[in-house]
């Protein structure tokens, strides 16, 4: 017998929930391009994307995904030859690594492993290492979705500073933008990219790219743009089909509207606030559940270095891959499978799971995903503490 | 600071969550209604809503709610000056009573309250002085949707039988089709009613009455009977439009459609299965937070008595209230008002509520409602046991 | 080979095409009954129906279709054994006819056959005639939708009252209400009766009753009534529930909304002439195709007594039927089959069809339904006049 | 006072007019991407997509528009230095060659002008004279969207050959594909581009790269690629999201999916059938609105390169602007404007419009739009020839 038939809840960390109002507003007739709704509602739409990210800079939007925007972001700051310095905590950093690479740009990758974040020390030293100055830019992600850990991006941009070195700031927002706190302006930071489908509660398909005047003026001569990632054409477009390179991505852009309505709605703050609490309620309940069962764990010790989107944990090979199974056939709850961190001992990812909490996803969601989790564990025999449901419920109180 | 933006779950003891098939099943053009696709699926649909109920009798549609197809029912059931038997155990029951009354039909009703179940034993009495055999049909709810009382209609039947009366037997299953296990020709009924919105998880504006060959004959001459209300030429349509007395609901219909293959698909055992482990799952929440809290409680004593589809529940007024706004306003989920059971101490219901676990309903919402009510209590500083979450855990994990 | 795939065009009245914005407005999660969003809007929307029908008098809602709202009307103007006066100008007069019949109601009827006003002196002189005064009611419908005959509702008005006679005048305007011109108040109507499907936009399942004060008041001891029909606790509900004598129709209440809302953007004037032109368009063509080949021509020979929402024609038996089929199933469009009114020499009613143009109609749609009819004349060999699209082109132009 | 309320018709070059199917498959929760339905029915889309290019070589996917796979396409095939050899017949070629250029790669460009096809002759001869073999692939639309030429593909195949030069042949579809007869291995063409948002009905968001095995071993060591052009990791996916190097479009997939389906059921011949009668029913009301008046007429003299989605006309400056704002307004059918190919005499495009009959489009939409172009013509008195609407209407009759 399943307990599944009912709405299935999605807690994988991308694609997110997309909220009835956006999917609403893509239900529609192909809209003229030319002319009317459509190009009427992008100078406000450009102005909250601007808001969002922190920014009185730039934005260039791309029909793509976040392997789109990193090509657009390094297309757009570096020449052949150029050099990068990636600081990965996860798979994702490594994944713009790689990217970098591949377009003839020279790499130099501080991996920092699965669970450790960034030593600033390091960043600072390597910088003033670079004497000859060859580093155009530092490459960062806020919240690596694989390991879940998010770095202080301010702390970053302090890093760099104290080395003195004019290297830009790009950092990948593609998992925290529209959960975790970011403020691209105040912080420091030159080049933001994002893409649509997680914080932004719109389906994937469309990516952005923000940078500051001094990111547009330091890539005035980089070699590797081509027509489709230029960002200044699309920053700067006077036509509708200029903002896309050609046809406008048309029912995406008025799911979007609707998710940026939403955003202004409940307030920025507000939603940074709603992702912090959740994110500490599962991360309550783990505590608990972990207390005294050492395979289950969170992936990252200090809080301080947690995402606010996602959390990745241990459950113990095959734990993990069982209980996510139990979820999704008999409760309605799809878990995000463990990824690019796998070790010698779980080459296929049994003892790993991450728990999105990311976008439209309210206390109910989040309990209720927990409480199933808790259920798992009962039915599977997989071995924890008690009290980690009542721990998460006084968290949500306490923070409601 | 608000918990509840993300997917707001309406726990509410109907109109329950419409599944996304069935809302994207009607979402479409408006069909041909002389041929096509529409009029050529009514006969598996008929069938499938005999299935639903469990009888080889014939069913009408009507385009209206619940107290549509107590008129019906009663249309064709009743001359005037016959008499019904009514047997009340919360607000419906009391409800149809009086729709029989204003019909002109004379209603003899016994009120058991809205917390004790009916007294098999009485209705035999009953039916035995009824010595002139004035009394026409005995109307029942299977579940009241106030007091969430669940009556074991072949008991009824028994009590009937026992008294040697040719009452027809009338059940109101609006509350528990598809949610309670529910066989009308097994267990002896005679006329069933439902309506479209809870188990049957389509929008309210459809209802239907099945009746058996019995109910039919034994009502040829009732002469409450109006165009609109008489159910043989709705039951014994040839054409598409004399199934509704007129146009019918076009869209409703393509929902229905997806509801009752959805209900296949799960298996109808399997449907009712689901509903009594997610009753039961709140109960259990119930029981132990109101241990050492006797204003906290369940409505209905006994397990045997209670529904499968909504639990209705005492809070010590004004804590249902308070409740019920947090969990709305805090963390997304709609509890069900109190209905039809005030007491002079608390005119205003502030002490009571419903919980409905009806129709589209999986682990998830469930366990995350009881979640969210649990964070409530806290933040509320209503006195409450602990472990209720647990225990709901508990009960899924061995139930799925 | 068809050239039908692409979108279809329904042109049968009713039910009419659906706007996006209704089918939109009701893709919708289940709303709470009890408070926000849904019962809040209740009161703008019935000043809308009101403005709608123009009347400042009451209106009553039901689930249910025109049937049911003919029922509705019955059960509220009379008691058993009252006279209705049924003035019959196609089917549907003769339908309310015998709903009011098989109720317990005294009807006489006046039938003018299928394409034939009302002669007013006619009703003047028969209620002249009904000196005992037990004529209660007179019903007609403005337009009836299988004749396509529209009747003058002021005129009706006069030809009452020049007998001096306190006869109700009752209006069945289903499939005119938001298409014809009408003016409740200002003509002298107490009761009108409506439905969702046509003009109003929005799937069928809902029906209306408008009624005057003084309908109100002539109706007080009408013995009819039954708790579902009951106009005055509809009118005059205080709680969203007793607006729908039980649950609402939740969905089809947002797609109404919207439906409104249109016509009030658009301005219910320009709605009328916008039908008004189209209507005429038709028309043109229709003379053109009929010179020279009488066995194509409008049902109804004077313009002052046609639809402006659907037009009824002959084209030769068997024709109606043949076209019908290749406009379907070769060019995409559906057109009406004729109804109610076989001849002997066309049982079948194979020479006879409708064209509707209703609602959510522009002049792509019509102009495209009446090329689509050329086409297939051609394709058909069905002798026809020339000149007929450019007639309707030309009558488009002038008019838009 | 307008005639446009009614459901608007988007007859603009693309986006085309989405289908209902279409937009209700894209319309559902976001889907998990590791596993189930949306991974499991990849084959088999892949499959399709092959079928309509006719082609048993790769296909890789973007998440981009039209322009996207252009730089796709250049970026597989070319290295840096490599020549293209471009063949313009309007705005689309110059284009395409753009992307080229910026890219790094030399283009020599032939431009027939805005109505003028391809000279075969002049390809062969020029290939002859590249005795160097500088010439990597020669580039052409099979129908230039905004002169609305179309390209004898199998011709150009021929010419190359009789050239005995190697050069690839690429072939832009994106405005022809699933309207105009194309068969990529039949015609000897190595690289085929498209987007979804034209004749595979689906919203904008995606674009495709079909290649040749010829092509794929030709162009192993181009080293224009990057990372997310790259069209072997696409092609040759073992995972879902190496389909789209990254999160795939999943919303979009549903949608094309859906749009597949169409295709097949109708039959691909019979998709072309439909769009090659559509276009000639155009063509035939042009042709009898220009009889005796110069200003309006076709943009391609000859049948046989004119484009069955899209046709370019001329109405005499100002003329087609005022026509195109009547139908809008007036009528609800919007047409799309001149594009790309401005005349000294009229800068502002306003002597000049196309007609999409692209797509998801019936003989009621494209004799609709006729007629109201007619409409327009009398309202705004432009002199035109009578008989164009029963000439587009016997060519209907005639091919249906």
């Amino acid at each position: 017998m399943s307990l599944a038939n009912g709405r299935p809840y999605l807690a994988i960390p991308g694609p997110s929930v997309m909220p009835d109002r956006v999917l609403a507003a893509m239900h529609r007739a192909a809209p003229n391009i030319y002319e009317g709704e459509l190009p009427d509602m992008m100078p406000a739409l450009w102005a909250d994307l601007k808001d969002l990210a922190g920014t009185t800079g730039s934005v260039a939007a791309y029909i793509g995904n976040g392997h789109a925007v990193w090509e657009a972001a390094n297309a757009n700051m570096f020449s052949r030859g150029d050099k990068a310095l990636v600081l990965a905590v996860g798979q994702f950093g490594r994944s713009w690594a790689q990217s970098a690479l591949q377009m003839g740009i020279e790499v130099e990758m501080i991996d920092f492993g699965k669970s450790t974040p960034v030593d600033m020390a390091r960043v600072t030293a390597t910088l003033r290492a670079d004497t000859a100055g060859k580093i155009k830019a530092v490459l960062m992600t806020q919240v690596d979705t694989a390991s879940s850990i998010r770095t202080d991006i301010a702390a970053l941009r302090a890093a760099i500073d104290a080395a003195g070195h004019p290297a830009l700031l790009a950092v990948d927002c593609i998992a925290s933008l529209g959960c975790d706190e970011y403020r691209m302006d105040a912080w420091g930071v030159d080049v933001t990219v994002a893409a649509s489908q997680k914080g932004l509660m719109t389906p994937p398909g469309m990516g952005f790219v923000w940078f500051s005047d001094k990111a547009r003026a330091a890539t005035k001569t980089s070699d590797l743009r081509t027509p489709y990632w230029n960002w200044t054409p699309r920053a700067d477009a006077a036509e509708f089909w200029q903002l896309w390179g050609g046809t406008g991505p048309t029912h995406h852009l008025f799911g979007l509207r609707e998710a940026l309505t939403m955003i202004k709605q409940e307030g920025l703050e507000n939603v940074w606030a709603r992702h912090d609490c959740l994110a500490r309620a599962v991360w309550a309940a783990f505590d608990a559940w972990s207390a005294g069962n050492p395979e289950i764990g969170l992936n990252v010790a200090n809080p301080a270095d947690r995402a606010r989107a996602v959390t990745a944990a241990r459950f113990g090979a095959p734990h993990a891959t069982r209980l996510r199974e139990w979820c999704e056939h008999k409760a309605g709850v799809t878990l995000g499978i463990g990824l690019g961190m796998a070790e010698a001992s779980d080459p296929a990812y049994h003892g790993f799971l991450r728990v999105a909490h990311m976008g439209h996803v309210n206390a109910h969601m989040t309990l209720g995903a927990l409480a199933v989790m808790e259920a798992a564990m009962i039915a599977l025999d997989i071995p924890h503490g008690s009290g980690g449901l009542a721990a998460a419920a006084t968290v949500v109180a306490k923070g409601a």
